[in-house]
């Protein structure tokens, strides 16, 4: 019904996250109303993101570079950044989060996604690979790392950040078994509770076991 | 907190139609994971959308065209269209509901918008003199036009809207004062009234009111 | 889980409209501290409401009554009242919509719900047989009536809505066939269209058939 | 507009917790309707709720008894439960919801409520003088009680929740002042984190603190 051009990018915007054929057809009313020069911006920054965004070599942060010889995020290259803490997240955003708290002062490592199976192909899909090798070898990614004392599994205690989490559990514990440098490192859970605002009487019987067995 | 270059366009995406900071964000690692070759057809859709797209020179509707020949839509050029018939909307999405439900067979004219008030400033952002123009000289965009025997005033019946359609109206209406061609226009109204799964107890006295009273 | 006396009135609230057994227990704990006198006072409530309230024998509206010679309600002996006008509606809230915009001024008849099938077991549910009795011998029930030469046929626009007035409407008419009073009886239906503050955009087809089919 | 009786029951029912007018007066049609046995029982069940619904005499939990010589609900009496534990909670509600998971073993005190101010008439709106007098003097209540050992305050991490937990937990430290059998007992909260299904991009700052810093 609308012009192919149109189409075209309405199906393109479709694929948006969070995007229906509906809004994606008022992104294109919106871009068609645009001022021209608005327009260009929007294209080169569409561009340049792809350009100056460089994934951290250690924990795949996107950080922004012109020389082509860092590879480091800021969070991994910051001297007062505890190295022998690490936590696993599954997201990008999943990390702003916390250092939006301003609590938490170790590394991360961003796994890009979680598993709902065990099955080989969809392991494959996050970072497994590249997380055994930057706990086993620390060294070849970030300079005088002292090594991990705490790994935290922080991925969302949804049924697939629970799956991930425990799949990472059991083969950092087979990693351990005899492995000098690697069996002594704390593995650990966010907490799991009752969140502001949150009231008993609605809260499902997982949250209040974790609720009162972790009281304090 | 994010790079620059991500920043940017996220504040970019923010201004896109029903879109906040987080969803902005979502999509700009969207675009980051996408394979290159899909963002390079994203970039090249949206330049093709802004240089292939016209504006129908008489109901503003979007058309392609490669020929700078070609100044009206399809619409306007059918010749079995009811060019008699002219049904004013707010913008391309209500042109698109009214052709889903293939009953309509006259032209269209796209307002643009609506007018909250009926100040100059505000009446200049919609096609208030487009409209007058091709009311009076249909001739001038339309070969052999009749002229129109019916203009219906499909604005949305909210407060911009009933706004809106009072506004043309009375002009339309001091128009017609001593003008020929003009001053036999119908001018009508989309029938207001129960919508389909509405029921009475839900229903707001006005639209309870136009129910009963337009009964048949 | 909670005493037994606690338990059966959960279960007695449970089957209000719109209560489950959660509200249901939160009203059971809002009537254990309810001050004695109130709780006695809604107990007492309770019961007059259903000594008190009487069903009018033309409509079916409730109206209450310490004498047991009243037999209509307000609206049905309201002298001023069009008694040639005939509202035919779902329930009570219906009646009560349609008293609220002050703009009906004839008599009114509610079914008692609506038929989602033409088995006579579901159509017996309704009062279609009450129905055409005082169509057919309005003098029977109403002092001085006219007969009635509208009937508005006012059901929601719902499936279930839109099924009762078909089989109402067929029924009327295969009244009409040869029967002198009933015959010249004009059918009606309240306007279906756009409500108050709905958008073309978001209008499902059928209600935007009917806005533009019905515009004016 | 309705009659006075069922007027001055759905002015009643308005009063139940979480019901409007509207749906006040579809309860009232709904017992209008309702077969004469039916709403008898229902009142009976009112009446017989009051009637038989005795607090219980140390935790204020509800229980059924027909001798008045019982006077503690069946948790209390429970010679399985754990006397030394003792678990404060706002509402009836939330000592249901713990007990349903099934983990906790120890006896119960309904504080009735939450303040949300310190003051001392929102305070007496609470059960506080009847919590400290059981914590103070537990043998006049359970016979062979051995004092408490553990306090849970379980009050909901709302903003009414939190504030009277923190004056409880005032409270209670000001009678551990050199006051033996007190001064021993264990003060604990419910744990903070991440609920079940959560999300870390979604949780609020001070729920993902929570969560980090409970990590184990």
């Amino acid at each position: 019904m609308y012009p192919p051009s149109i189409q075209k990018l309405i199906e393109q915007f479709s694929k948006f996250p969070t995007v229906g054929p509906r809004t994606a057809a008022r992104f294109v009313f919106y871009l068609i109303k645009l001022p021209k020069g608005e327009l260009e911006k929007l294209v080169k920054s569409i561009s340049d993101v792809r350009e100056k965004i460089n994934f951290c070599s250690f924990c795949f942060n996107t950080f922004e570079s012109t020389s082509s010889e860092k590879r480091l995020c800021s969070i991994c290259t910051n001297p007062i950044r505890n190295k022998s803490l690490l936590c696993i997240v599954e997201r990008e955003t999943d990390l702003l989060s916390l250092e939006r708290i301003k609590k938490y002062k170790g590394l991360y490592f961003i796994l890009g996604g979680t598993v709902s199976t065990l099955k080989e192909n969809d392991v494959k899909k996050i970072r497994m690979e590249e997380l055994v090798d930057r706990i086993k070898n620390p060294l070849n990614f970030i300079k005088n790392s002292p090594g991990f004392e705490e790994i935290i599994l922080a991925t969302n205690p949804t049924i697939e950040g629970e799956a991930t989490a425990l799949y990472i559990e059991r083969l950092l514990k087979s990693l351990k078994a005899g492995n000098g440098p690697v069996e002594s490192i704390k593995i650990t859970r966010l907490a799991r509770g009752l969140p502001t605002g949150g009231e008993l009487e609605y809260a499902d019987e997982e949250t209040l076991s974790s609720a009162l067995e972790g009281r304090k």
